[in-house]
């Protein structure tokens, strides 16, 4: 992505909490042109969860999880960055020094059963940022 | 981005809204371990723009921006999406004939002397979708 700032860890998707998982999932086919995931429920993080392209889809799963919060509070949309590596341990250890607040000081399994790991907001400039590890 | 999903539109950038635009180039920088590009001033659009990694960070130029309004009214933060394809006109065509709405019917210059055009949030899914054309 934008040229010659191309370095530091790669994104690996954009999140959007949505209501409707189902409709969100197809007006974003017909935005972007890109395929659905399948469903996939994660009662841990309160959320059923779809991609469409680049674009990780959240509905929440109660009333109580964050994400039905977020949708409550600010009505919907974007929700959160994540970037992808290879050494998670690794980057929470080095962000945690650098004075960066961490949601989750040990990653947590995710979509996909990936390796994940939420930066505090309030420490990163209002934006929710993840971190992921795919096949861990 | 997403193994199987991939297809459809390549995401080109993800904007932030940001009050002071040297200081959240460095905390994204600390975050992300990309470097900035430098910073572009675009008085037609109301901002001053840099790039870290694959954000576009947005800090307005004048209280009457957009992105001063975005600001003041959530905060700052994620603030849109952009979508790169090398037929902007056309993909403005699909998209218009599928019934969303656009705010710009042409594309128009934007950060890096680009090709953009964006998408009404009130037809997306309350996302705001910028598409981008490189070196048009």
């Amino acid at each position: 992505m934008n040229g010659s700032a191309l370095n530091g860890l790669p994104v690996d998707h954009i999140a959007i909490a949505v209501s409707d998982l189902e409709s969100a999932a197809a007006l974003y086919e017909r935005v972007t042109g890109a395929g659905s995931s399948p469903v996939e429920e994660l009662p841990a993080q309160g959320v059923r969860v779809c991609f469409v392209g680049a674009l990780e889809l959240l509905e929440p799963l109660t009333e109580e999880s964050t994400v039905a919060r977020f949708i409550e509070k600010k009505g919907g949309g974007l929700h959160h960055v994540a970037y992808r590596t290879d050494d998670i341990r690794g980057e929470l250890s080095r962000l945690a020094d650098a004075g960066f607040q961490l949601i989750d000081r040990e990653p947590r399994p995710g979509a996909g059963g990936h390796s994940v790991a939420f930066l505090h907001p309030k420490s990163t400039g209002g934006v929710l940022i993840e971190l992921v590890q795919h096949g861990e």
